[in-house]
């Protein structure tokens, strides 16, 4: 018997060479150490279903999964509660057990969960029960949760119930399978084989969403290709949308504007047109026939040289209303982006969103969510909130965020992006007056909204460990904590998915969630301190790209944003500038708008003000920028030197791709750093501080060098 | 104890969940079963190893790796013999084991092994022994092969030599990561984090080809992108070899004619001029810096739009020489391709290599191969020999053969092309007499070349499966073990990858090897039967376009190689025709241009016959050629029913996989039936043979069906 187990230890062994690749994301479900196991293993000898349900096979293969990984058995299987440590699951109306127990589910609504220690005839147990079996899949999740972060079992009560209705994943990516800004492969979507083949992979997706609580995927990218319009497209999206449906995962769909010309044969896209309407209708219609619970269309309209209803001088809510009212009849939404880039340029694109939109609310139909970048710009590594939220009362609006790391380093950059999203939600508009968060509007509460709902441009790709490296992890799992609940704090969850994915030692946990909650400032200290916004080279944004002047559109261009010159530097959005700063509540266009109140982080944001200028920290502006790229690179350098002490708590291959990552990203810190004092010196000629080191280049070298295939530029 | 056991077994389910994805190719080592397992352990009770080198830690890696997995048991390390069943491995000049055995290993080269059961002091042991650390890394790759395939152990007297000194990959991929002709996801070097992060994939790629013996890798396609000869790149090439080297692996890259003037500034890129020799011969130097044992150049020149020497009228030759020249102080090659392609249509398309190749013979130094395909059109499903087989005794000349399937299916056809192979290598070119077979012409033996090589187009890519399905793992397979050894039995091949991809049980064995065998015939049949060619759809060969008659180059359009109208179908390539049988040596050119003598399998590649022709069947052209699709598609059904039976075998995973892609096969073979059937009928109007199915849709349905992202079109 010992010689089996011996076997039986080396084949595991064997075969669990790739085991730790990342694919399992925090889904790990590793065993349980003393002395948690005995415990863990008391409360949960069993489980017991009532009906099945799709769903709540997931739910069950879910608990099975989880609890054999942890606890090294397989629980048993009963349909009613026969010992002590059951764990009894599903809705009142599919489970005598649970029926018998009249919770109190009435406040959960059709997604919400609770989680409860109980007697069922003499036995302790524990109960996962929702109105509806998405919430009880969200529960046993949630459950597996607080096994996988060692939190006690035996006296549970817990409920849980999503505050944005709509959580969605955000796919740019194109149907040859590249993907606009995506840096962890190609596209997940196998079009080519699709609707035959159905990759396991579109499984564990929908599984790794579930457990954050996302709920619907929009499938390609915003700049929308026809063709996913046509019916061999449809029955491959409609394959894709039978796989996630047992996940209450929704499929959207990018809507191209001008479909009706370039596959109807049309000779307008006028939304107010009948044959365009009809149109819209039919197709829409038909997607229905595919998919019953298809979710909607997310369109990107008249920017950036999209088609859109302005071409037919309509608005957008001429054009999002007409797709609206074909959805309606079948529950389907519209998610009409606010992320407009016009052809003409404008004294300041700050503005544009808030100038084309802000005049438009209370014209859209009840299903359409008007969808808002974080900030005014373009996901820049710090921008103040968007002007739009607190604006618009009487429009849903739909905080869209970057998952994937356009702006921070593609790939290899260790930036938990959970501080960048927890500061837009917590950031006060004012609107109605103080404590007018942006997670109150989004969530509805500020004005009354019931269609409320958050995007994340998705990280993943075919990538092994699905988002290019382990640490882009957490921000899909930040995105979809945060969509679950705003109100949560980007540390909590940083601590949560550390657990999950790595380890529960302390030793580990605490250095590398102080790590991640220092990473993203580290970022915009090597890259845009103190409110500068998008210096990285034109195109493929790798890389500091800030003497760049040669765009014909100049707010394509770095220097359009720096307005750095031999006197100063930032761009003067105050009243005596483009005065975008009144595109803010009172209060926070007050405090934004004067050199007295600006934050530090956002006064080149709003202010051009002169090299020497004081800083409150007593240091010249100079002195204070050329500080924050070396704390920049410093942070890095410290991050990796801490990561290197953590090499014993680390599977191997995890380990030294992190550490190669935090390699590259010291190189690229150091990079950003160098080149920009390099070009910001070339104009204003200035000594560098004392003790700060010269550039390791000239500025003709950061200018001379290329990167033709950076990933992501497609 | 009982209860570890059991756990460790749950344990070892719930991490094997995704073992049987495809990765581990053929080198899986499943446990053994019962009765081999008492023996082979016994015949592999611990590892004697000399002095270590990184190709020596390869080979014991392997074989501890294989063995732990086949046995359950990892093998004990020992420096000396002190058991029965030790495996002494090594070399005589690192290993005093294997020194004092003095093993007859003069005649096996450089690369060659010896496997030989001995007896030392008094011990049963096998010896895996070479001249080189490479012999001994293939010698412990051809021992786990004989336990994966079950032979007997105990009386061993093996040595094996490659027959081909350069077996060689090629990789069409793109520096974006995109593949030309690659159906297996996109490219598995992932340039932007080269050379600071190394995927342990690479690795894994490394034992995969050392697995079967390739010796070289070209990395880039050969429509050569610049960049790679910039320092960034060959800093990244480098870390690659790096990876490679101690699996005797040797880097080769694309070189771009055009890179003289595009990164060096010159005026010219003609062969002859000393700028342009310098340049070369500096970036030649500069590569070996980075790279000591880089392997040299592939070159596609004056083919398909491509730059080469012949745009300063020089020929292939001044081209080959002067890069050839650059490379031979450090032992470099040269394989210049002998697909040329030009812009000016010429009469027979097939003809063109010979004419430009065959006057050129005796021109090219020792150190450049001319790199052939198989056939003179383009990696059809079946083309006669290339008749530049033969022609060139005084160069060595190199098979170039394709193991992605651009004109067989992509990735979802089951079609193994080792019977593809074998019919090239076993074709007789009668360049000297009969028996002058190509295998004869490649390998060396005809004419006396010591520069010998084969080439194959990868089908590797991200895919988890590396070939996009699992039995395209065995066009890898059998494109390697042919490159070792051109003699081999397709067949034979077949069996051996089967037992190491699958199982030993021959109830599965069995069939699985006869549906391989069927697989390409039955493709010829569905698609390009009788010795049709090319009536893909033009661009992405994806499906039939018999039709397309639009493209402004007339041998791009499929119309060009049917030459079918109302009277009859084929191309005349005989003495009345465009003579290319002229091309082959008397014999031969007899053979083809002759209707009597010619098979049936090449009928209309050599000639035009009228529809009503009389095969040697008794049936007419007509009917013969409806019969072939028929029994094209039926085979592929007949494949999918057999596998349908072999469930049992076959984990979940795998098998539900090729079930998809076999119905997918069929769908396709019946489309490729039908539309073929469909178009002939509207040129020939002739009624259907009694009995055939008519096609399921008009002519007019086919030719509108569009596929606008067809994967491998970049």
């Amino acid at each position: 018997m010992k010689l089996a187990l011996i076997s039986a230890l080396a084949l595991l062994f064997a075969v669990s060479a790739h085991a730790e690749d990342g694919y399992d994301l925090w889904l790990r479900y590793k065993p349980v150490e003393k002395p948690y196991l005995a415990d863990y293993r008391a409360e949960a000898t069993s489980l017991v279903a009532g009906d099945t349900s799709p769903t709540l096979d997931a739910a069950k293969d879910e608990l099975v999964r989880g609890l054999s990984g942890m606890l090294g058995r397989t629980p048993a299987l009963t349909p009613s509660v026969v010992k002590d440590g059951a764990i009894v699951f599903g809705t009142p109306a599919q489970s005598g057990e649970i029926a018998a127990l009249h919770l109190p589910l009435a406040n959960l609504g059709a997604e919400g969960y609770l989680i409860r220690s109980a007697r069922v005839r003499g036995h302790g147990v524990t109960v996962i029960a929702a109105n509806s079996d998405t919430g009880v899949l969200y529960g046993a999740f949630a459950f597996l949760r607080l096994m996988q972060t060692r939190q006690k079992l035996d006296a549970l009560d817990i409920t849980s119930t999503p505050r944005l209705k709509h959580r969605v994943l955000d796919h740019w990516d194109n149907l040859n399978r590249t993907i606009e800004r995506g840096y962890a492969g190609f596209s997940l979507w196998d079009w080519q084989k699709l609707p035959d083949y159905l990759d396991p992979r579109y499984r564990d997706y929908a599984r790794a969403n579930a457990s954050i609580g996302i709920n619907g995927t929009v499938l390609n990218n915003v700049n929308a290709q026809k063709e996913i319009l046509t019916p061999l497209y449809i029955a491959k999206v409609a394959a894709l949308a039978n796989v996630f449906r047992p996940y209450s995962i929704k499929v959207f769909l990018s809507a191209r504007w001008s479909a009706p010309i370039e596959l109807g044969g049309l000779k307008t896209a006028d939304p107010l047109d009948p044959a365009v309407k009809a149109w819209w209708q039919a197709k829409v219609d038909e997607i229905y026939r595919a998919i019953p619970d298809f979710g909607g269309f997310l369109v990107k309209a008249n920017s950036e040289g999209q088609p859109g209803p302005q071409d037919y001088h309509r608005t957008h809510a001429d054009g999002a209303n007409m797709l609206a009212d074909a959805l309606a009849p079948h529950h389907g939404i519209v998610m009409w982006r606010a992320f407009v880039y016009s052809a003409d340029v404008r004294e300041d694109r700050a503005k544009q969103a808030y100038d084309e939109f802000k005049p438009l609310d209370g014209q859209f139909r009840p299903n359409v969510l008007v969808q808002v970048k974080n900030g005014p710009i373009d996901f820049q590594p710090r921008e103040p909130f968007h002007p739009l939220f607190g604006a618009m009362p009487h429009t849903p609006l739909m905080l869209e965020l970057q998952i994937t790391k356009e702006y921070l380093g593609l790939a290899t950059s260790l930036v938990y992006q959970g501080p960048l999203y927890e500061e837009v939600l917590r950031a006060d508009t004012y609107a109605k007056g103080q404590g007018s968060t942006v997670a109150r509007v989004i969530d509805g509460s500020l004005d009354g909204q019931t269609e409320t709902g958050m995007a994340g441009v998705a990280n993943t790709g075919t990538d092994r460990d699905w988002c290019g490296s382990t640490f882009n992890q957490a921000n899909w799992y930040v995105f979809g904590r945060l969509a679950w609940d705003p109100y949560l704090s980007a540390r909590a969850i940083a601590r949560e998915w550390t657990e999950m994915t790595f380890t529960n030692d302390e030793s580990f946990v605490a250095p590398v969630v102080d790590m991640m909650m220092d990473s993203r400032e580290a970022a915009v200290d090597y890259m845009t301190p103190l409110g500068v916004s998008h210096q990285m080279a034109t195109g493929h944004h790798y890389g500091p790209g800030l003497w760049m002047n040669d765009n014909p559109r100049p707010d394509w261009n770095p220097s359009y944003y720096s307005r750095a010159d031999k006197n100063g530097i930032g761009i003067d959005r105050s009243a005596s500038g483009s005065d975008a700063v009144a595109q803010y509540a009172p209060p926070v266009a007050a405090e934004y708008g004067s050199l007295d109140t600006v934050p530090d982080n956002l006064l080149l944001w709003f202010h051009h003000v002169p090299w020497d200028y004081r800083m409150k920290s007593g240091r010249t502006l100079w002195e204070e920028l050329v500080a924050h790229y070396t704390k920049g690179v410093e942070t890095v350098a410290h991050n990796r030197a801490v990561w290197e002490t953590l090499k014993p708590y680390v599977d191997a291959e995890r380990f030294e791709k992190t550490d190669a990552y935090l390699r590259i990203e010291e190189k690229e810190a150091r990079w950003w750093r160098d080149a920009s004092i390099a070009y910001f010196q070339s104009l204003n000629g200035l000594p560098l501080p004392p003790g700060e080191a010269p550039p390791e280049h000239s500025l003709a070298y950061y200018e001379s060098i290329e990167f033709p295939f950076v990933p992501g530029h497609f």
